[in-house]
């Protein structure tokens, strides 16, 4: 059945410039979109429209990088270095999953809050436990939003109660990727947790098992100065050359989190790869891991979507992850003498909709044969008096929150 | 009337540690905190208790560096470089409030919104507009938090639209300091842009006024390079020495926002005469200005409390304020190799409710002799049954919004 909205629609079409259709109609049919047009041809005449009168319509958001099972955990320990806060807290709030009541409870939580603030799709770290992993598919599916789950694959280098059998690990992960492999929106996601958890012959079998099933890969990469060392140590080469040794770097769809300390050779094997590095400006500060350089990989061809990083990162709202993305850059900036251009509100837009919603499919821009995800923004008198529509988009991001967000479509189906 | 109120008390006494007192009661009185204690004595038996339960009691939080004109702006326009976004929108913004309509609906919800987010307390910046500055008092007093508030004073490097004449507007300041000199809550306070926009004659009757009613002073100190070179240019020696020599750097209570770029000569002076240094961190990041050496100065004995800096900076909320600072000292502290340490989660509330209530009384602690201004948290669920108190407010100053509030006393009075 063909449906019409009706409102002031904005998004990005090319990385650093917004598109706006004042008081425009998008026409959709089964989660598609027809067409989008400032003037409505007289064939729809008897198609009630809903029209959101002066409020903005734009793309949902698409948090690429998200630890579920540290949800309950975000804001918390800040204060400790990366290895401390891991052992203290990271891994405690994981294995707390093993019980079935509280990941329903923290799960249903983690769902309904994405939703609520717009995330209309996350690729997420579930955690090592199998039973905990599905919780979050029912959750996701029960939400009505988007996701890609990866049950965690790890068998070395972190407390013991929290690793799992490697025989084990497969046939569970194995067993999801067929239980919901004919889901539409929510699907499996081959995830060891880094290289250092996993051994060779752990890398080896993940690899395989993308590439039987076709399933996409996420991971860490380049997170901390410590962990690259490590990593090197361990393997005796590059990071991403470790993935890529194994078939977990670009041969399916791939997401790495962080890229904050890359080699030269590891750019351009990520470019050439289409690997799409997931920017979390927010954790890596908290962790004192450092500063992506966002704007130049861009400018190298390496393609960068945004994470919230939860619980390393502590803010669910991607207009937060936007905001810290466009202030790092701003610093890296300052810091060499204002000769480069930091990340513009577009710029780091276009990451969280279109880099974002690419990697679930079709999605992230509001254009004909784009698949209607939207969101439905109203802001307060006083804005709508004054300001511009991206200067109202701008002010969405920088302090909006779940409040000014009054409807979520996901696949043209209007959620809550 | 004595009353109490009972709940999980959380503060800090001095700068790097939180004092808790679980189940414990606040006995009050006209204002002032009779005592803390965690049994309460037999003589209380006949006096209703509010029983907050596993609710959390914090101080409210001082915000010492807000424009109130700019607050429409929030989060408007932040792509552009500094002196852009001051002529676009900031002096836009700000001569807006000379329509009295427009002024009284702005500050209305400027004081509201204040409130809601637990700020009990702000030191503003209104405009150099006469009226519309009484408005901004009648409607913090309406509200009922406490203010410093300034009309602001500049007469030239300016659009000519938002000047005011010198003689015009010392007449107009001193109309205000007399209008509301009585009033307990809500004051003036001496208010020149910044060097740059006064002449020494407007500082030097700016420092006069200040001794003559003993009113404390506020500006804007050493925020970016190009600024200090600026006033250097224009008074030929250090830019809080230029203050210092018309009476306003330490004479009477002052507040410097900023002091990224601070001479050892200043910060000497700074920590000398007192004058409590204002840091915004959002809007160093967001105007591109730089990074304040917050913990190096603060061991150095320079006392530093916090400030929203709206609309260079964009989140009313205090708890932002906090985090941002932190994750900026972080980046510090990361930059020099990890040697020194970055701010904590302490002395980062420490700055906003010890040095920020300091600011106004005796405020910021919630001990005995103190006015009783607190505010009552309520967390989910989730948080109280696996956290520690200290965690879950962690939990709340970074993740935590208006709607965790429940409560706001100033002064002993249950606002709301």
């Amino acid at each position: 059945m063909v449906q019409i909205i009706k409102g002031n629609i904005i998004f990005t079409d090319t990385p650093n410039k917004f598109e706006i259709l004042n008081d425009s109609y998008i026409i959709y049919e089964d989660g598609i979109i027809l067409d989008v047009v400032t003037d409505l041809e007289d064939k729809y005449y008897d198609i009630d429209i809903d029209d959101y009168g002066n409020s903005i319509i734009i793309p949902g958001f698409y948090d690429l990088h998200v630890h579920s099972g540290q949800y309950s955990q975000c804001g918390v320990g800040l204060d400790l270095p990366l290895l401390k806060w891991l052992k203290k807290y990271t891994y405690e709030s994981e294995i707390r999953c093993e019980d079935p009541v509280y990941a329903r409870k923290l799960y249903e939580k983690f769902s309904r809050d994405l939703l609520s603030y717009g995330t209309l799709g996350a690729v997420v770290f579930s955690t090592t436990s199998y039973e905990a992993t599905e919780i979050l598919f029912e959750e996701f599916i029960r939400t009505g939003i988007r996701g890609y789950i990866g049950m965690v694959e790890m068998e070395r280098n972190a407390p013991e109660y929290i690793l799992k059998d490697l025989d084990y690990a497969m046939d569970m992960i194995e067993s999801l990727i067929n239980e919901y492999s004919s889901n539409k929106l929510v699907k499996s996601i081959i995830t060891p947790r880094f290289a250092p958890t996993s051994t060779r012959e752990g890398l080896k079998r993940l690899g395989a098992l993308a590439k039987k099933y076709k399933v996409p890969v996420q991971s860490h990469l380049d997170e901390s100065e410590e962990e690259v060392e490590w990593v090197r140590s361990l393997y005796g080469k590059d990071y991403a050359m470790v993935y890529d040794e194994f078939g977990l770097y670009g041969d399916s769809p791939t997401l790495m989190a962080h890229g904050v300390y890359m080699t030269d050779n590891e750019i351009e094997l990520t470019r050439d790869k289409g690997v799409i590095l997931v920017h979390c400006p927010d954790s890596n500060i908290n962790l004192s891991s450092g500063i992506m350089h966002s704007k130049e990989l861009i400018e190298k061809g390496v393609r960068i979507g945004l994470g919230t990083d939860m619980a390393g990162g502590h803010k669910l709202f991607m207009g937060e992850v936007m905001v810290r993305a466009i202030q790092l850059s701003k610093l890296l900036t300052l810091q060499d003498g204002m000769k480069s251009e930091p990340l513009s509100l577009a710029e780091s837009f276009y990451m969280a909709t279109v880099v974002g919603g690419g990697f679930f499919g079709k999605l992230g821009k509001i254009k004909k044969g784009y698949e209607m995800d939207c969101l439905i923004i109203d802001d307060d008198e006083i804005n709508k008096e004054i300001y511009s529509l991206e200067d109202r988009l701008s002010k969405f991001i920088y302090i909006g929150d779940d409040r000014w967000i009054k409807k979520r479509f996901v696949s043209g189906v209007d959620l809550y």
